[in-house]
């Protein structure tokens, strides 16, 4: 393999076959990561195939329940089930297991990184387990929708406080994987062709169409799973339990970067001057970034999926007073009024800052120099 | 014409071969409307072509400044230009003018009207303005994306009072006319051939991606007039100024059918139990009616645009409690505390209920004794 570097660490991809594997490999290759070695394993049946990389191929190697030897990093992407089984003995064995599944977001020995926003949740967690920095240890890579919502507003509620948010999202295709793409295509095709809507993956056709998350719903309260994740990983993201959340997930006929319409209340009043100058601060601090504002009024130039698709930076823009939260109605000085309510829209792209930008985004701050 | 009625008014649609005047017909041949007689106009380039309706077909007949004498009726689905010069002209020669335009929605001296909502706003306009309540007056149609959310909310309003709604939409591309859905379809089957994402109608590329509403953002607020329309026409049909909304307008890729994820402070707590209760009994209610419940948790069955496009009915589901406005973290027992606050995503067919369907219940209100 082309491009090594003895001082990198070895790096496994596993489920690299996947759509978030192949953008693991992918993002590796563009920010030319630092590798002394990188393996790619699949399930058996796609052992022997192989994945371009840097200009060669890798040939996918069966996952096995014998983890090799040698491996500092894996990058995991083969979904909850094999994380649950692999990734304990893959940490057991000094890897260091950066899991794409939820599988261990919530537990409480587990960090859940964004990495602009709590990479020092890593070191608490690595320091508390007594392990070295840098050997065997499972970090989780949060849910796309929540990575991208925090992006665009921890910089917000760092300067002042985000007391309640009401998101509802447009969630890509992607994010149930290439079948789903694939099923959005082709079900696509058929209705162009004069088929009857006709549902071949999801509970709901998808040509032409859009759905409530397809992720189970709690009979209890009404909320999917994908809605509970926005909650809890965003009160453990934030180490604050107290953030009032109202999340609407709705999956979209888009292939690959997902949208979020967010209202805002924060504890302090801003004026949308601040708002504007604090995102545009964190876009451009070498601590943050990973952001881009795209607000322009005149042209109706704001986020979508394709611009935000294939792209490093979460979206952000329809930035604008909400007229709700004004104590009374609005006027045309609505922008220089102080207040705690505002609206934005957001893109951001679910494979990668989603998933795999984020995840090697996490090795890179483990194993490498870089900090973006 | 097959089917006439001579007790009935004579009703012209104008703007007939539009995809809003083509529903038009569709409803009035499907609700049995009584017809005197039915006349279709459009732009003097479609004059002679013909539509079918009932089993026979229309010569479409050209619109020009003479508005010929004893038409009862106009359905008017012609744009704002057109409205805002023949309306007039139509009202004082006597036609009863149902405007499906932006033209007159918020002159103080035309009702703005929802069937089922506010009727007596056209009674307190015609008695206001001395003509008989079936002569020569304009009715205005609300926006589409106004009408799906009232239908939907407005029982909760009349039995909680709605004091805040945060809104965002999912709107199909019905709502900027035939064009719209045309482009949809034209850009979807050259992306599936591989081309390269290309507007060739609204400010974005529209196969699998979304955008912002395309009408105009006001530059002083940051909404655009879809959000404007929104809040204004709210605000006129419940005749109350001090509900207060943020709405995100968003154009989706689907056809016909638009959704809105729906968050809720009521100003007086319910349960869940309580707004099941009050929408269902106002979907049987022979005064309302054109709603439906379509929330089934364990099956995750819920609204969609599909499920919506072709029906009469504003569909209701993902009703639940928002577990942001609970003064303390959600409990198993959510559904059964009072609260303020409740989640939902409705769908409705734009050019139905959205349009045409709306239109022709104001004709049956005023011509027909039809309630519904």
């Amino acid at each position: 393999m082309a491009h090594l570097d003895a001082s990198g660490p070895t790096v496994a991809v596993v489920g690299a076959t996947g759509a978030v594997g192949r953008e693991m490999l992918a993002v590796l290759e563009q920010r030319c990561f630092p590798l002394r070695a990188l393996r790619v394993f699949a399930s058996p049946r796609s052992a022997g195939s192989t994945l371009p990389f840097r200009g060669t191929s890798l040939t996918v190697e069966a996952l096995t329940d014998a983890w090799p030897a040698g491996i500092d990093c894996a990058l995991l992407a083969a979904g909850s089930g094999i994380s649950k089984t692999m990734g304990p003995k893959m940490a057991a064995s000094g890897t260091v297991v950066i899991d794409n599944s939820s599988a261990f977001r919530m537990d409480p020995n587990v960090a859940l990184i964004v990495p602009e926003i709590n990479m020092h949740a890593d070191n608490a967690h690595s320091t508390k387990a007594g392990t070295s920095p840098t050997r065997g240890r499972i970090i989780a890579n949060p849910n796309c929708s929540t990575i991208i919502l925090l992006m665009a507003v921890t910089p917000l509620h760092r300067a002042f406080g985000i007391e309640r948010m009401v998101v509802s999202t447009y969630q890509a295709a992607s994010g149930a994987g290439w079948q789903a793409m694939e099923a959005l295509e082709r079900e696509t095709r058929d209705a162009l062709a004069g088929a009857a809507p006709r549902a071949t993956l999801f509970h709901e056709p998808y040509a032409f169409n859009l759905f409530s998350h397809n992720s189970a719903v709690d009979p209890a309260t009404g909320m999917n799973v994908e809605e509970q994740k926005m909650l809890a990983e965003t009160h453990k993201i934030w180490n604050d339990p107290s953030i009032r959340i109202s999340a609407t997930c709705v999956r979209v006929p888009v292939m690959r970067a997902h949208c979020e319409s967010v209202n805002i209340t924060l504890r302090t009043p801003a004026t949308l001057a601040d708002i504007r100058r604090t995102l545009a601060a964190a876009a451009t601090d070498p601590n943050y970034g990973g952001i881009r504002i795209l607000d322009d009024r005149p042209a109706n130039a704001f986020p979508t999926p394709l611009k935000a698709g294939g792209g490093d930076d979460v979206l952000i823009g329809r930035l604008r007073v909400d007229p709700s939260q004004l104590p009374t109605p609005p006027t045309a000085t609505l922008d220089t009024t102080p207040t705690r309510g505002f609206d934005m829209f957001i893109a951001g792209d679910q494979l990668r800052k989603g998933a795999a930008q984020n995840a090697v985004q996490i090795a890179e701050r483990i194993f490498t120099t870089a900090k973006r």
